[in-house]
């Protein structure tokens, strides 16, 4: 159940049952030479609408552009400050604990934003806190990146064998042509596996890694790849949610 | 050309012959019985899109989320606070600069989001003199909101006679449908107008328009309308756009 | 009755009869070749003051520096960012709030200021909410720019024909000569009438309105026009107070 | 000179022969049984614009509300918080910094001011030289409260013989009585004098000093004491702005 | 009784008998050619323990870095802006206040911080009526300068007859001496002692001072001076902690 | 090489020869039965300082408090918000950078700052680069908790054999009772081990750790464990530094 797509009243109805909602959080930022820009936002996006189907959850809107300081040497790169994405995400929540909601289950397309949004959320118990005092709704909070699992795991070694890499990968790029077959981008990458390796500022990641790919070699994606790549992550976040929400 | 679905070198020419970029702006707000939740958001990223089309413009990532306080006394809305929704367009803002980008001209789908933009864009004029001095870029900005145009007005007279309203309007309503024609709701309303005024807070928005409508109808609306409406809205703010860009 | 010029005791009195307060909002910025810095503040202030008069309502103090980035390459314009605007309006409306003040009727003699304060209206019915919950105060707010009203409409066409314009107006520099003949100042204006339009930054305003004046001919101003323009607006605008009041 | 009374073009000329700027900065907030809520902002704003009419300085608006946190227990009390008055520090100065002003000399008249301030002085100290390095223009602040000067000393202890107080003390009813004789105020007080002392926040003030006054007897205040009092204050804080200025 | 060095079972026992806790605050800035970095800091917090020590007082942690925008052109100089001194100010009082300490005494090194300090009470004392009403608890605060006291201007006057000065002074640097008797430098000056004076931003006050100390002369100093100044100032400030404590 | 107890020449002349900083950050809060509320920042503190001692390198001035909301349910517990955090560490780190200093080595005591303290590096590249544009220093940042090595992992097993735990650990408790010994503390704990998990907010961690430990065995700890963990640790991080020096 996509928030977009529904009415208030169904909102009302849903709220009857459940308290818990699902948050995806993306970025806008380079993914190397074939990967889309908002690779990020859209895996986020449709495993978690994925997620939704499959148990039921109130999926709300994508947060497109997160924490992406050290991409911005690299033009269509976009990022919030740390703070700022800290407001959105306090103001998110803060919207929707008003209606009731008290179990956030974020799914998370970008590493670049974990420690931005663990913040947050002490951020906002911070906040609550101090609003509600001790007797204010017990709220709770988990960022589940979609790739943190057995399952991709286990798919990434048995398709890249060692070339999935850190960033532009290619199961994410796999997972945007599954979602996207007419944006899939046929660009020649050389070396075929990029170097890997850690950064400091943007700067310094363009130069260690100047085509925007760091240990990865996003040319053995395919759509076909992405497909099972998403029923994985589907099934494995699913059970994930629903333990979130069976938690005493 | 949608940035979510480029590649960064793609952006990269793309600059070469453009410092303009289109970005929408919706809201997460209830809209009536039949309306959607993403109204705002849907009507402002469909047409933005189209608007990309239609002029080869770079359409950036839909922001979901607006200014939608007065809102908050319906389950499922969301909003940012004014200072809040001011510091992501300052950092939207900021991000697309640092690649060349000078124009930007923002396809808006909530009246509430007006004030709070416009605010937005002189705040970003007085950190970016600030930084920059009085030799940085030359920034613009714009905010169309896509129902302000006359071929707009006229479809809107023609199909639903002055039951148009100005909140939960069936040309809104119209559009989602075309988009989302899967998400169509029928839901029976009482009476067909909703009565017609302003507002204060959000409790006063409920107290007096309880069913989240302001002055209109929208069981009028259909998915065909929301076809023409769309191609008006395209076309007349296509040509804007090409204005935007042109003007010296 | 004005704020300033009452003692705490006479407040006391003051709100057992109403909980409406009007506060005065200009700019500091250039209006020209002979308009005064202070232009905006003096009018804002003036009408307010005759409609505090008029009603018996409490005039609180005038904010004399408002959102004015655009007039910035003008020696002894002064600004404050929108973010800091919003700040103050949060702390002035507060602080009243804390006495039993609940009806906030801004007198506004900046166009500039106009989105600001909107999204501060916002801002502050956010954090009232979250302070003090769905339980608290009924607050309202509401902005009358002096100009906007069929009086001043009227006179400004039969004074002025055409030539009024959009900034730096005769009939702004009129209420200023009025408010404070002592300071009428005599400067030959070469075109009479400047040139209308928009502008983007502050860099742009200069280039395009290099004396500061847009679509306007104030060589027109006098101060006998600025008393009917007075009178007119305190009529107008005592009206509205009175409505505001009254609105249920 | 009056920024507020001046157009642009005497303030471009204004500049050529001098970079200094006087900024009064005052209070809105209880000042016992007989003294204006406005006392504070009215004492330095005629003061100030005295001063500037003893040394041709440039006088800008009056600052009418400031830190009176410790006041909001008296009806028609306003104030800023301490971290807003710092961003509106720092917006004033920095507009005015635009325009190559170099010496602030603010004339304040309320104690609880003081502390925000002078912090002010170096978040603007901090923030100029964050964004200008070591190059950015010699910026001094200087902040005098009108009471402190031998003169006033002198003044007061011969009107006043030890019933000055603290707080609405007899010096500043009486400059509010010069400067606004139509406003003064006949209330009985008991006792004359009130009694003296410290206070923690706003409820312990009004617990200590429930009529408002601080050790003062405010009803020795008279018009031709405040004459008085303005003539002495004039001649000493101009002295102080002549020596500010030509300080190397 | 030192927090760091207890228990929070041992916290709470103390809070049944007392509300009161000290707080040091330091700076972290040049003192001179043989004062420390940290004597502000140094200072406070060995005085603040013996205090502590002295009256059984909860001493919390030592407070490193201050306000010192205008010490940033020393090396090794360290600096909060003001705004950002406040905000830490708010959590550290308010996460005490949240276990019930209502008496908050600081024990301050740095005359730089004093201004700012203040501020954030208020500040606080805002929040605090904001979150909590009228009927929040009696917060109280105050900040005691360590050399603000007879004791310890009659031993600097005894030890350094006029040589004592306003920055990097002998009484300071002696207590560091006594302190840290393994980090004791001997380093030439010239003069013996510096010229007096005051000072604007971080430059002027390098130009005008430039080793760093003003009108002092701490080739004066001893750890035997330092140890008399030490149970001077515990001795002055143990009976102004008391007596802060006993205030009704 | 300690800062606090160097003069701002020393500091001078070690700039000619690295641009390298460590800075301790701890955190002031609840450490179980036997364990001091200060534990991690004094953890942080002698680790630091052995580091320096090991490797020459300058050492700041310890963060007393971090990030911990989630123990405010225990008296003596303080915290900053996140928010709070990312404003002192970019004020930190700014300071530093006006000196010289390019390479910042944070040694941390307390798990719940990791996220907060990543967050701010790049909330502090993003203002750098927006400050100084792409030609600013290469300024880089690490974070090395002093638990995460294998060298601790090896003793922490063997001392402990599984009862580490992650909260008020054995570990940490040996390394305050070999820093300082008149603190150790003797209390029984029931059961020996305290439960594992994880937790949400402040009232949650309280509810399923109700004397504050997370499956730890506290009372294992010894001084002389502290003793080896000491060497270990610095030993290890003194090579982490070397090599965060070193990298090209
Ligand atoms: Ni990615
Ligand atoms: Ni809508
Ligand atoms: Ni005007
Ligand atoms: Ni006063
Ligand atoms: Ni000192
Ligand atoms: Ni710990």
């Amino acid at each position: 159940m996509q928030l977009h797509l529904s009415t208030w009243a169904e909102v009302e109805t849903y709220l009857q049952s459940s308290k818990g909602v699902i948050l995806p959080i993306g970025s806008t930022e380079q993914h190397g030479p074939n990967g889309l820009v908002g690779t990020d936002a859209i895996c986020a996006e449709v495993i978690a609408r994925g997620v939704g189907d499959a148990t039921g959850a109130l999926v709300g809107p994508t947060i497109p552009v997160g924490m992406a300081v050290h991409h911005m040497e690299f033009p269509g790169s976009m990022t919030l400050k740390p703070s700022t994405l800290i407001a959105l995400l306090r103001d998110y929540v803060g919207s929707l604990v008003e209606h009731g909601f008290e179990r956030f289950f974020f799914v998370n397309g970008h590493g670049g934003n974990i420690a931005t949004v663990r913040a947050a959320f002490y951020e906002i118990h911070a906040e609550q806190r101090a609003l509600k005092g001790r007797s204010g709704p017990d709220l709770r909070f988990t960022l589940v990146s979609w790739w943190e699992n057995a399952e991709i795991g286990r798919l990434s070694r048995e398709f890249y064998q060692g070339k999935e890499g850190s960033h532009a990968t290619p199961s994410e790029v796999s997972l945007t042509q599954y979602a996207y077959p007419d944006a899939i981008k046929t660009v020649a990458m050389e070396p075929e596996q990029a170097p890997a390796g850690g950064f400091h500022d943007a700067r310094d990641f363009r130069r260690r890694y100047p085509d925007g790919r760091i240990g990865s070699a996003p040319g053995l994606a395919s759509p076909e790849h992405g497909k099972q790549l998403y029923d994985a992550a589907v099934g494995a976040i699913a059970a994930q949610y629903r333990s979130f929400l069976a938690e005493s």
